[in-house]
């Protein structure tokens, strides 16, 4: 039989990626809210799904390789070069690329414990060696990650603002900070995908900076998720190099045409951003009559604050989905005594204030 | 300045991906026929058309990471198991996953000199040592492809039936004998992405080989090269290996719900297969009022020879753009006294008629 490399014989077989689909399928338990992978319920602008299904007519055409048009908008969007952004298959599929941009068997990252397991993913993919510092009061923390950099001599930090799974987030200035004192030869992968419901989190663009990539993403606040279009922003130098190993035909038509759409449609946006907002106001009414802490948020999830340990909070969202509610949770301690329960529509949060009381009196 | 891996930083910069909206966007002159890039302009089935506008009202919700019922309707068209397809964005996706698991620096990978370039920017981008044997009257060779993977030692064996860029195609039972005769410790890639033009070329589907890989897509003979699903089909061990490394939720949602319609409408699929073959002889004929010769093709394109050699065939190329008509033509010698046309609807092939003669005068 034909040898696979080694690194690849020294990956887990295990698949960490379980969507609600699989989920279904296994317990048969129909859902009543889907609000566990923080996607947004209240869907793209409906001028996107229109460009989308217009986009489908011609979807015999492969998308242009050069992904000319959507660059050029969200360019114009930020106010920046055509050349200073690419475009993926979502954030996931651009992490993969820019990963192995810098990383091969030897090179060392940093990253916060129980951060974005994605990103690790594509890091243990590629033979890096991951190196983590704690989070500090529910927030990635800057200084000591930058100590663990040094320290390690990374080659590549990631940092996200707001987090995922934790819902926190630190104000301009402080990711700044982070940006001036990056160690010399490493880089910056900054994951700014939660970013829409953040106002004030966002340093200046500076396309100028070598040590930077930031990444944003149409899946979240533009609510498209499942159309798969991330991009990643940074100098010339950076955003070149993708095109030496990307999947050039990769991005898809529909959702080329859709990300223009969604990109001119502000208004919708501002729209969901509220709604969004009011949703985490119930999320956290809900958590408090059950008595349960709540993180506070700058995302569209909520990380719910258990109270106890790992086990329980597992106990806890197990029993959600005997209820038909698929939420998610933070895979390590002291993260995991949280459940992360994305923003859902109405009725949603109606089976949720319905179920959790039953869940917690269960799990006793 | 961060450093790249050695491997990113030894890969060309150049981007070999030209498509169609760049050559518009260069010259200004408006396409009349995009008859360059195998697309099918016959597009998919109204039911896959329908199925993708409908999944993109959805389209807020991740697609299934797991791309369950599409792998399940595959395995039931194919009658083999579930376990024996992935799912991924495009063939050409799907190479990049595949190179990556069996080659690093060092590995050798065994193709035709002039095969589908994409595969081998992927080996390269995996740092693989790619060795070549000279196609055989337009033809890729099995038994000297055979003879170089064994004498290099190569891992890998890249094999396209039909082919691409010539369009020519071997029996099943050649194929079969390729298969019968891989060296020990090589894997054979086998693309068939156009097998659905050229009957009675697909040996029988051995998912209990585990030195075969097979790779199909929906983007040639059911229209979908702009919605990035393709698939692979081997041998558990060799299917299972894709989780390690794929982008889980890379295939978007509107791909995979009209994936499963337009392999449900397979008469949609023969009156492509008929349209294709009418178009084929009308570019014969187109050729050969030209006093040009054709390769005969297996597949919905037509590797049209301009009878000297690759200047000449490049003049006729880029005369033709000047025309508004958008063709490829193969990367390297004697292939390239070629031009490579794609099957038209009759608007594409009448601009071709009335354009080529005063190309071909021009040309002198």
């Amino acid at each position: 039989m034909t040898s696979f490399t080694p690194l690849i014989d020294s990956l887990p077989s295990t698949v960490p990626f379980v969507g609600p689909e699989t989920i279904l399928r296994r317990s048969g338990i129909p859902l009543r809210a889907r609000i566990g992978a923080n996607e947004s319920v209240f869907g793209p602008s409906p001028k996107a799904i229109a460009a989308m299904q217009e986009a489908a007519l011609e979807s015999w055409k492969y998308g242009d390789p050069e992904v000319h048009d959507l660059r050029a908008a969200i360019a114009r969007h930020h106010g920046i070069g055509i050349e200073n952004v690419t475009v993926g298959e979502g954030i996931d599929g651009l992490f993969g690329l820019a990963v192995r941009l810098f990383v091969e068997p030897g090179v060392t990252v940093a990253n916060s414990f129980g951060a974005y397991p994605t990103y690790n993913f594509h890091v243990a993919g590629f033979g890096g060696n991951l190196v983590t510092t704690p989070y500090v009061n529910d927030h990635e923390d800057p200084s000591s990650l930058l100590d663990l950099a040094k320290r390690e001599n990374a080659r590549l930090i990631y940092f996200a603002n707001p987090d995922n799974p934790m819902g926190t987030c630190w104000k301009a200035g402080v990711v700044q900070d982070l940006i001036d004192n990056i160690p010399a030869g490493a880089l910056l992968m900054l994951d700014e995908a939660y970013h829409d419901f953040a106002e004030g989190s966002v340093p200046a663009l500076d396309m100028a900076n070598p040590n930077v990539l930031r990444f944003r993403t149409f899946s979240k606040a533009y609510g498209m998720a499942g159309v798969r279009v991330g991009y990643a922003l940074g100098h010339p130098r950076l955003i070149s190099a993708f095109d030496k190993i990307r999947n050039h035909f990769g991005v898809n038509r529909m959702g080329q045409a859709g990300a223009i759409a969604a990109l001119a449609d502000q208004a919708y946006l501002k729209s969901v951003q509220q709604r969004v907002a009011r949703a985490r106001e119930k999320i956290y009414a809900i958590a408090q009559f059950n008595g349960f802490g709540c993180v506070p948020s700058s995302t569209n999830f909520v990380a719910v604050d258990c109270g106890r340990d790992g086990v329980y909070a597992r106990k806890i969202l197990e029993g959600l989905a005997t209820h038909g509610i698929f939420v998610r949770m933070p895979g390590v301690a002291p993260l995991n005594r949280c459940i992360r329960i994305s923003v859902g529509n109405d009725e949603n949060l109606a089976a949720l204030e319905e179920a959790l009381p039953l869940v917690v009196k269960a799990a006793g």
